[in-house]
């Protein structure tokens, strides 16, 4: 297909599994980043920037077998490099980079997006934004609280409906292998299984593990404790009398009493959290507690996953520090928010397009000094750059764009300084003096309220 | 040095000419995009985003010999892709991308990095941030003096003093060698010339000139014009009288005069801005009027660069739509702001910090429960999450990180149901009823204001 090439050079192409926004859907993305960054910064988060590009030593040997999707090159000085993967190690790595600049504990945000060279899905992007909330320097289960606190206020600032972050603990998850009496070789195989117990169920799990070579009643009684169901404090009393002297166990169950304990003092809403033994997420660098934000309807799952990471900064700097944190993914969120109309959706940012009334000088300086003095007062206003100014297509343009209110300035108008306004939703029409413009047009934009549903378009 | 490469992968490095941003001066950063964003968007310029990486040949072809700074590799499907090295090109990548969706005249504002490999110097990096707003679909000039009064608002909304808005046009500067009667080959060196006015002077110049083989008394005549001086509708006069019949000046000084009668109408501030005969950038894709913002205090040079590029799209679309726009180097718009301490620079997000007395759990929770009222009430607000809990670890904490208010709750305010509250500055301290704490610290926390100078730290 020899002309594909000679096509690409003249019609334009995104990039497979990347996109560009247009701006309804860059409104709705910029609440939702402003939502997020104003309740980090009232729990105290302050914002950082990394490179998008960083040697590739610096990602490498952090994600696993996923370490293949990471975007990579050389550099024209000869520098092995690569696009970031995700806002943690970067963030390891700053850390390592300004300890003696940062006063800890250190909490930080960090809204910016990553890339992943993986197979493109519905919902699933190569370029895609993760909005990390990280406290790096105490062991305290308190951080833990602080970290789950501010994805339910998160979540919450964007109406977010039925969401649940799921909490467990790596080293529980360590000690059912323990338990089951398997090998530490085989640890893998009932993570994976308990992590597939809502898709496949109780009986699905048994015999997949039993078919890797997991004793039945082995895998049994991993089953019976990750199904263990009731208020997180039962749960863990319940666990300790059936775990006890295991030490991961104990270490587990301690940190989690005290997270649990914290969520309560905090006032966290019992709806949005729960212990769940079966979550069995980031066995890579994670050292503690586990979480995950479910969102159940509509059925798009994980929201976001995070947990504690001891040990990986300490990667970069040959010394652990203690640390924490959470990354929600912002597309998905923004898809949720999109098909349950959970926010206000306005089609563009002007309240008011003040229109030329004719080609004559007059007519254009009145319009020109009425759109300053509108800006002037802070109201958003377009004046119609159009070349060709019949009013039939400038009240086109302000309507295709969704634009509120309308502006007219005509020989009469400019004779008794004053402007004609429409509202656009209405026809309804008024005329009052040139001073009062800003004062009306805010009266009759009309704003969406959320639940609204689509745009007023 | 063999050990250098070892090292690496243990102490953290960023890539040369790249950078982090620690919190306060993220802060600052966000501010200042804040403030540009609420003008774009008074202006009715939307938000659009396109990825970081393209196609490489939608970058190249478009920016002469510097194409040679894009980062660009073969990604794992085989295809050549760069990194963006300006919104420009992409915004005329996405406009033949979506020109069914989009509304016309179509006004975007994109504040996002870019990339070049460039040699790394003071104020200039491998990655840094433009901001840029364009208008595309009109040929009218007054789509030109909108995006020289977003400049100017855009600038004087953060306090900006001193900067001159440049502004020129390319068939003028075409019309320059016409005039000197030089030959068309030899108006690149006409243009070198003139640009270095300011630096080495019209004697230096002209010796330039005449070196690379313009006649002396060419040279003269082309300095003799763009020395020019006085108000624009009177210099366009006079070049109408010099250059009468040259069809390319003729259309340049048109739209100049239209260009200079617009911003008067939009009452631009005249201090702001000036025709400058001699500025002779843009000359790639530029079509027009072109513009540079310029700072004389401090001698940081050009904050930014612009112009009408009519024929840029139709390298995408095969069919030319105009445009006009205007983009800003945020790094040194920043370098400004803090040399000459122009906007507040608050040391930290948080207003207070909420102690823990004790290890006692009753402390805990007295504490747990206060920051949560506090942020429930809108109030920024810490708690102290480090593992070691003594009062003067936690105040040394506060004065680090510059929090402004410290609040105490102790046995006895447990008791009262009150808390304590501190005003690091002043050490002021009151006891008021914990429903009053929210209240209090507002009063208590101070504020820098524009222009009070470095931190209060």
């Amino acid at each position: 297909m020899a002309p594909a090439d000679e096509r690409r050079t003249r019609t334009p192409q995104v990039l497979k599994g990347m996109r560009d926004l247009l701006p309804q859907q860059m409104l709705l993305r910029q609440h939702v980043i402003g939502t997020f960054r104003g309740v980090f910064e009232r729990y105290g988060f302050e914002p950082i920037e990394t490179p998008v590009l960083e040697y590739l030593d610096v990602l490498t040997g952090k994600y696993g077998e996923d370490e293949r999707l990471i975007y990579h090159f050389e550099d024209r000085g000869g520098r092995e490099v690569g696009l970031r993967y995700d806002l943690t190690v970067p963030l390891a790595r700053f850390v390592a980079s300004h300890r003696a600049e940062l006063t800890f504990p250190f909490k930080r945000y960090h809204i910016e997006p990553v890339f992943r060279a993986d197979r493109p899905q519905r919902g699933r992007y190569r370029q895609f934004w993760q909005c990390d909330a990280d406290i790096v320097g105490t062991a305290s289960m308190m951080a833990d609280a602080e970290v789950i606190m501010v994805w339910i206020d998160a979540l919450s600032a964007v109406n977010m409906p039925n969401f649940v972050v799921h909490i467990n603990h790596r080293q529980l998850l360590q000690s059912l292998a323990q338990v089951a009496g398997v090998p530490e070789s085989q640890a893998t195989t009932i993570h994976r299984g308990i992590d597939k117990l809502g898709k496949i169920g109780r009986d699905g799990v048994r015999q997949e593990m039993v078919a890797h070579g997991v004793p039945a009643d082995a895998a049994e009684r991993v089953l019976d404790l990750v199904e263990l169901r009731g208020p997180a404090a039962e749960v863990l009393d319940e666990l300790r009398r059936r775990l006890s002297g295991n030490r991961l166990a104990e270490q587990g169950i301690a940190d989690l009493e005290s997270l649990f304990r914290y969520l309560g003092e905090m006032n966290a809403d019992p709806q949005h959290y729960e212990l769940d033994l079966s979550l069995a997420r980031g066995l890579d660098y994670y050292t503690g507690p586990v979480f995950e934000a479910m969102v159940t309807e509509p059925s798009i799952g994980s929201l976001g996953g995070a947990g504690r990471y001891d040990h990986l900064i300490g990667m970069f700097l040959g010394e652990d520090i203690p640390a924490t944190g959470t990354s929600l993914g912002l597309e998905r969120i923004i898809d949720v928010i999109e098909e349950l109309h959970l926010l206000p959706m306005p089609p563009t940012v002007a309240d008011v397009l003040v229109t030329m009334f004719d080609e004559s000088e007059p007519s254009l300086a009145a319009s020109l000094q009425l759109v300053s003095r509108l800006r002037g007062a802070g109201v958003h206003a377009e004046v119609y750059l159009g070349e060709r100014r019949d009013l039939r297509r400038q009240l086109q343009y302000a309507n295709k764009k969704g634009i509120p209110v309308v502006a007219i300035v005509g020989p009469d108008e400019i004779a008794r300084n004053a402007v004609n306004l429409r509202q656009m939703a209405s026809g309804e029409q008024v005329t009052v003096p040139t001073g009062e413009a800003g004062a009306t047009v805010e009266r009759l934009r009309v704003r969406e309220q959320p639940g609204d549903g689509a745009t007023g378009q």
